[in-house]
């Protein structure tokens, strides 16, 4: 099963959690990301360097118009998986079982300010997940869902090409440089 | 268990990121946060409304020097977790479960650009624990270990002295209005 995050309303000044967003979705399990409708080159030139440095592979893609991203990827067989606040409970429903047995490609809808209505309804979004229903963050929501649909196992992977990696302490900092 | 977070190294460019730092928090069911050193009102205000419109209890506490938060917490019995990219690894060590067998109240600190080396000593963190051994945010690694301590359980948690609550729903808004 692939995964793509795809990003929308990013600004500039959400430069930060943009990038939380994305290293989330590196480190735990998705294949790539796609930042809507924007460019933002510090962003790209920051994910460049950190799978440069901690390894592959994880694509990155700017600009593309998210109707469009949308439809390209259901025409290909995908299915949308929006997190949103007001979706289902991921605890208390069966949703996870739901796009887990559905076996089809996710993209997986994260939002930053308010969403469009659009992004709600069935024809953008087949799942509508809320990682609780409670006000958070879309980062956590991402991490948490993503870590339940892998099941944890994406924190023990191995990323090809790294040049670094840590060695893990109970107490202290120990990276390896790994020679190529 | 009473779990609290402590937000280290906060600067007010910081601010979005460490309200979602804050915000997660909340919804993953730890007590309160403590913003160590320095205080920032639009962040107490901006904790202070969620509170107030979708219940707590969750306590903000600012302004605290980091070395007497950590100092008074075991003092009064309670022990340290550091969220760090260095530590044990949340999934392929026994980690968690060593927390969770020693009982005792968590204070969880999260740092934000490079924390003290003090930080990682067992003068100060009872216990180092990695959500993944990439790097990737502060926020997904609070929000994946709340939500492993707590078994998914603070998911479906109802906050006391609600206003407004969510209707979960495949696809659409739903907001319920509680009234007092």
């Amino acid at each position: 099963m692939r995964v793509i995050v795809l990003r929308w309303g990013h600004r500039p000044r959400d430069f930060r959690v943009t990038s939380h967003v994305a290293l989330t979705a590196r480190a735990f399990g998705a294949s790539g990301i796609i930042i809507a409708d924007v460019s933002d080159k510090t962003i790209e030139e920051t994910l460049r360097k950190v799978v440069e440095e901690w390894g592959g592979p994880f694509s990155v893609e700017m600009g593309v118009p998210w109707r469009r991203c949308i439809k390209e990827w259901r025409d290909n067989g995908g299915v949308t998986v929006h997190l949103t606040v007001y979706g289902e409970n991921i605890q208390t429903s069966d949703v996870m079982n739901r796009i887990r047995s559905s076996g089809r490609d996710l993209l997986i809808l994260v939002g930053s300010r308010k969403v469009p209505s659009e992004f709600y309804k069935p024809e953008f979004s087949d799942f509508n997940v809320a990682v609780g229903n409670q006000p958070h963050s879309e980062v956590a929501a991402l991490a948490v869902f993503l870590d339940r649909l892998f099941n944890g196992e994406e924190l023990s992977r191995v990323f090809s090409g790294a040049k670094l990696r840590v060695f893990p302490s109970k107490h202290g900092k120990k990276i390896l440089k790994v020679s190529a």
